[in-house]
Parts: C-alpha cells; structure tokens; sequence
C-alpha cells in the first residue's frame, strides 16, 4: 500500500548552492525522484557566487526523510546545513501554555485577583460549592488523565513519553470546542492509585477524559469512576470511538440501504475500542454481530471463555453476540457479512476475504497506521471504506466527537455521561452529512467541519438536560 | 486601627437619578461622609429627565459596602439598580485559562501537533526521558497543589473553595516569572495519599508548589515529596514567607546598624510559616531567638514538650532555640529584644509591649488581616515596622518570592530546592534595595518593582547550579 508524504515527517534542510547552473532545479527533482514532496522553497541569502536555500520536504517515514536529505547532498556544488525536523520544532518548549484572563497591573488587580479580595470569593463557594462552577475555572475545564500504558499505536511508553499526545489533546480541546484542559500523566499504572488519584483531584475539573489507558484495566478504572464522581467520566478510546464509528455506519447503511437491525455485523478486536463499539452498536440496534480476537470468533464454548470471571469483558462479548453460534476464524465470519469493523491489527485480511462479504458490504479496517485490510484492495468490491487515516477518503477519528461531547456534558453541568447523550451524539455527528452530500466516500465530515463540534455539543447537552443530568 | 476603603471591596452600583437638582453631587457626598471612596462614576445613559450613573465605590469590607449602598438609596430621587461586585465578577468563569500555543488550521497542523506525527515525538522521549523537559511542557510548569485545609486566614474550608486562591497564585505564576502553573485542589487531607498522588502526578511538571496545607501535615507531606520526588517541592507558606522575612529582616537590620548574629529574636507562632522562618533566620546565622506559642515561651521543659515525639516540629524548636532557658508569656520574652516576628493572631501585643523591646527594635507583625500589633503603635518606639498588609509600608509579601525562585530552580532544571538556595534568593531579594533607597519605611520593594523576579531567579538558578542540582 504506497502512503504519500506527510507533513508530519516533514524536515526543512538548509542548503548552499551556486548562484548559477542547474543545482537548485535539481533540488526538487532529486527529492521527487526519490519519492518525496517538496512544500516549500525559500532563498533565505543570496550573493554573486553562493545562494542559502531553505527546502522544507515532506517524506513518508523517519527514514525516507533521511534518505532525501542523503540524496540532496549528492548534487554537485550543494553543501549540506542544518537539518530541522518541523515536528519537532513545533515540539519545543511543549504545545500549550497557561493563560491568565486578566491582567495584574497594579496593586488594586493584585488584591481582587488575590489576597485579599479572593478570600470573599473562597468563602462564598465554601458556604454554596455549585458556585465553584461559576466562580472558578471549574466550569469549563477536563483533566486528560493518562497512565501512559497504551499510547497511540506505541504501547506502554509511560506517562512522561505519553506528554505530547496529552497536550496535543488539551490543544484540541480548545481548538475545535474551547475547554481548557490539562494533561494529568500519572506514574502509575495501578487500577486502585489511579482511581484514589483521579478521585482526589476532580474538585477543580468538570470533567474527566480518560486517555491511552490500556484494556481491561481502563474498564474498572471507568466504571469505578463513574460511580465514585459527580461529573463526567469518559474515555476517549473507547466512547469517541464508538460513537464516530456509529456515526459512520449509520450514514454508510444509508448509502448501501440496508437497517441497522438487519445487517450482519463482524468485528475485529475486543479491546478497549472494540468492546465499547459492540455495546454502542447494539445500543443502536444491532443484532447480529459476531466478535473475532487474537484466537478466532468468541463464543461462549470457547476454550478461554468457559472460565472467564462472569464480569470480564470477553464473558460480556460472548453472551451479548453470536447468537447463532458461530465458530473459527476471522476470515470464515466475513464471509457473508454485511459490515466488517477492525480495531485490531495490519492485514488480517485480504480483497478476497472482503470480496466474500455479502452485496454492498461496509469495511472499516481502522488499525493505524496500517488497515486491517488495504483499502484500495477492499475498494474493488466494497460499496463503502473507511479507515483511520487521513490520507484516504471516510477518515473514522475521534477528534470529530470528543470536544463537541464535553462541550455539551460541560454546558449542561452534567455530572455523567450513558449511552443515551453518546447515541445523540453519534446521530448528530451522521445528520452534519446532508442527503445532498452522502456517498461511499463521504460518509462522515472532515475534522475542519465547522458544523460538527456544535451539532455533537447540542445533542449531549440536550440529552443530558433530558436525563436530568445537569447539577 | 483605621482601614483604609480597597478595591478588594469594591461594589458597582447602577443608579437613576434626575437629571436636574443635586442627587449626582450628593452622591460622592454620600459615600465619603460613609468612609467609602468613590474610585469611578460613569453616565452610561441619559435624557432629559434622568441620568443612569454607574457608581463604583471601594469599601474596606463586605458590610461595609452594603452600608454605603444603603445611604445612596437613601438620597432623593435615588432610584437603585444592579450591584455589581467588582472582585467576584473578575472571577466569573474562573481566573485563568489552557491556552495553545500553535494555531490548528488545516491537517498538516493537525498531523504535527497530533497524529500521527506526535509519535515520533513521543519516542523520542521514551527512548530519551530527559527530552520530556525539551519537548514537553515540562520545562516551565509547576502544579499549584493544596487539600485546602489552611487557606489564607480561612481555615480548612475545602479544595473546591480553595480553588479562587490556587487560580490567582497560578495568575501570579504567569505574571511575575512567565511560569505555567495549575491548580490541583486534592479532595483528601490524608497526608499518606497526599504524598501518592503527588508523586505520581509529577511527571508533567518541573516542579511543586505546595499551598495551603495545614500544619503539622505540612511538614511530612513536604519532606517525604521532597526525598521521592526529583523535581523541587517548595511549600510556599513555610519557605516563600521564610524567605521574604529574611530579606526583610536583613535590610532592617543594615537600617538600625545590628548585625544578625548579636540580635535576640523573638517570634510568636511555630505554625508552618514561624518553623520555617526561624530554621531559615538560623541558616542565616540568627544565635539568640525565642519561640512563643498559644501556651507561651517554647522551653525544653514546657509540660507539653517533655512527652513530645523527638521529631515534633515543637520539640525541634525547643532543641534549637532558647539557650537560656526562658520561660513564661510572649509578653514577658519581648522585653529587651531586638526583634519581633509575628505569625500568629491579632493584637497580642500594646504599645507597651514595642516600647519595652530594645534600643533600634524591629517589629514585623505579619498576622493578617489584624496583625500581632497595631503598626501605627508599634511605630512610636520601633525603628522599623513591617506587616502583611498592602495598605503599610514594608508590605512582606510572598509575592515576592515564590515566582522568581521557580524561575530559578525551572532555569537550573533543579531536582531540588535548598537552603543555600532560600538564602541566595533572600540576599538577591535584598540587594534589590539599593543603599540609597534604604530607609525604615522602604525594607522590601514592592511586588511590582520590575527587578525583583528577575534578582531572585538569578540567585536561585546560580545556586542550584553550584549545588549541582540541574537534571
């Protein structure tokens, strides 16, 4: 499968070149004849004899980065400078700061922002705590809480390599839905600390995102949290997952013309993602979906399951899908089925496997960065595809959920969050695709859709106000 | 003692007066003869008949202001309208906010400042965890961490009320040493999970402001955090006040001609901030001092210390001060010394009580918002007196410290916070005074003095740095 280049492994390369010859018109070809992408191309000095250039490449890995930069040195008269790695760059110092609404110009701001006019405003929220959600940050501020045991694609890296996303995150929360929130990376990964400590510190948030916790601990962690907590408790991997995934098969069903209640659903992965996709889909109406991992198709008689504790995740798969029994492997479920969704692992299947599906089948092979099954293979007879990454068409992410639902959770003062706000959600996010625009390669809207984090915030607000939920 | 009316009590009233006659003249009449002070009065609507004035008045407190505001309505022809309290609507949805620091326009924003090219960035620092301080936020940021159980002169009212005070010191963070500082208010005073949770929210920052805790737990959680941690814990109460006084202390000792080691001292308080002032003034090289409590002089005998545990922060005291053995009332122990520091409670000290200290004495009476002694009192015999308050001269302010010594330790990458680092940054604080600005009236500059973060930080960095303490 050929990835095209990206800014995000995108170096800016400082080069000398003679004024005059052919150098800087060989500058692009090499980089293109070696499969990169120039993207910009500044003369940052210039003289008589000697020109300094600044080409910044887009490359498709770390290493083909490299390989460029060796490739730009091989052009007669180029002397190599610094090479910058604009991720990187962005990366210094970290993505997000902390910012103080007003100003402190003189004595008389010192002493309302703080001592001694602040002690009124301490005792007026001690004597009613609801006024800490107008008088304080409170109100609009989520902790991103990670323990750094499932990062991205890169596993258990720890909470301090697990910073950068947690800020990325906290950028995106103000970016797309304006909360302010803050990374909580915690070193520790013990399910009874991390609950204790995320307990102990939601005083001063209204929210609390759960972020790259790995399964099943990330399950207890939740729920112990949502019992303990009077604000929402949600974590991301699992719940904006499910709920883009819902909203992306509710508008493909559209396309395809099929019911939620009649398709044959079979999925890859029953980890964190894979478990709450299940249960909201079957919030949602689905009735036959069938679950493959690492072993095959789960079933109740399976080997690993006759044992399993009655309250493990796997144990609540088995009892709640197969009802007909089904038993092997992930390829011998495909065939017939309706909707393949993988949470799981890089090509498990093949265009043959997607070929076996029934007429007009769906495929979201969401693995990252690479699809459970290539998607220009699922294409060939697949009515509808969709993955996780951005350089095809029915990008499946969560960016389109999670900001719009914490703004709605924030804005009622809710202090859950159920399945009911995450189905609002999930049908407002597939109501931004209007008729007019649905089709296989536009079944769910770009990030940068300016409709989406809105339409989701008033869904869940209106779901929690309806739930009662608000303080 | 007089009060002077502050903007901390600071109340907008909207009026509707006529447009003829005297009502808008009585108005400042009004409020003056009230001891109020008008700080600002708009028209903010007018016709022939009537005026809408927008009167902003400072009070010197809660009753005081509603006081006033009942005489305006007592002027004909007065119609009253909204009050507005200046100090709580600054703090309207809280004071500060997360802020990023790149604009997310498009997906090559997107795919730098998160997936996928966040990634490579997390690697990096996994493989490297000293690049979490180049990449991450970690370098500049400091958790503002307090179980609100001795906030300000409040008490134990709370984490969710101590949130206004955790919010203007992070303010005051940004203000005074461009530090991103977060509140953490902890919904536990248990001193062992106190310690945990702070331990294991470490990694995102480069260092802990501990706020706010009440003594004795103060003690334990700031030595046990100190000992696991390896990023600096600085409980403000106890070393930002220490600190502050020491440099006070140091400039009036340069006014009235003594030299710190020939000085009795006698303080009244061994809360967090009195132990803490008199371990540093011993540092310093402080011989003769006299600790007084609500029982008394602080003797190796006292009934209450004979039994006390070997690591009390009482018996320490008793081990440390009071060579000679002197027992019997704050009263008694101030006759003749040099110096009075008070943290402790209102008024425990007369006229009587300054004019019986030394020849050239020195009274810093820092009991807030009623200090130990009435300063214009005190200033009858004293040669020099200090207090808490903005409205006095020699106004000993925390303000003063903390900020720039975080700069400090943030600046060496400390992995800790010393002694040798609390004096350099007193001296620094010092010195900020030059000889020609010195005078019993002028000790300590003020929070606003530009110098001061910058002096302070410098001293801090350099002495880390000489203790070899950077990362």
């Amino acid at each position: 499968m050929a990835t095209a280049p990206s800014v995000s492994y995108s170096m800016t390369v400082r080069l000398e070149v003679p004024a005059s010859g052919t150098a800087v018109s060989q500058l692009t070809a090499a980089v293109e004849s070696h499969g990169g992408s120039v993207t910009g191309l500044d003369v940052t000095a210039s003289g008589h004899e000697k020109l300094r250039i600044d080409v910044t490449v887009a490359a498709t890995s770390t290493a083909h980065a490299d390989e460029i930069v060796e490739r730009l040195r091989d052009i007669e008269g180029v002397v190599l400078g610094k090479v910058s790695d604009r991720t990187f760059l962005m990366h210094l110092g970290g993505k997000i700061e902390m910012a103080s609404k007003h100003p402190i110009r003189n004595r008389d701001d010192l002493s309302m922002v703080y001592t001694p006019g602040v002690a009124r405003v301490c005792m007026a929220i001690a004597e009613n705590p609801e006024d800490a959600r107008r008088l304080t940050i409170k109100r609009n501020t989520v902790a991103v809480v990670t323990d750094g045991s499932a990062v991205l694609g890169l596993g258990n890296i720890g909470p301090l390599a697990a910073m950068p996303v947690m800020e990325g995150k906290a950028a995106l929360f103000k970016r797309f839905a304006g909360i302010d929130a803050w990374p909580i990376c915690l070193d520790t990964q013990d399910t009874d600390e991390i609950v204790s400590i995320v307990k102990a510190i939601a005083p001063g948030f209204a929210g609390i995102n759960l972020e790259d916790i790995s399964a099943p601990r990330c399950f207890e962690i939740e729920a112990r949290l949502r019992e303990a907590l009077d604000i929402p408790v949600f974590h991301d991997d699992q719940h904006g997952t499910a709920i883009v995934v819902l909203a992306a098969l509710t508008n493909a069903l559209r396309v395809v013309g099929k019911g939620i209640g009649d398709v044959k659903v079979v999925m890859s992965g029953a980890g964190a993602a894979g478990t709450a996709i299940l249960k909201l889909l079957i919030a949602a109406g689905v009735k036959h979906a069938v679950v493959a991992d690492i072993h095959g198709v789960v079933h109740a008689d399976r080997e690993d399951l006759v044992e399993a504790p009655a309250d493990s995740p796997l144990r609540w798969i088995a009892d709640n899908t197969n009802p007909e029994g089904v038993t092997g492997t992930l390829k011998q479920a495909v065939v017939g089925a309706d909707v393949f969704i993988g949470v799981s692992a890089p090509n498990l299947l093949g265009a043959e496997d997607v070929a076996a599906m029934a007429e007009g089948s769906i495929v979201f092979a969401l693995a990252n960065p690479d699809p459970e099954v290539d998607p220009a293979a699922a294409r060939q007879t697949a009515a509808v595809v969709a993955t996780g990454r951005s350089d095809f068409p029915n990008q499946i992410n969560n960016v389109l959920v999670f900001p719009g639902v914490f703004r709605g959770l924030l804005d009622a003062q809710s202090r859950t969050v159920n399945t009911e706000m995450m189905l609002a959600a999930a049908t407002a996010l597939a109501d931004v695709v209007t008729e007019d625009e649905l089709n296989p390669n536009y079944i769910i809207p770009s990030v940068f859709n300016d409709k989406v984090a809105g339409a989701v915030a008033g869904a869940v607000r209106n779901a929690a106000k309806a739930a009662g939920a608000g303080a």
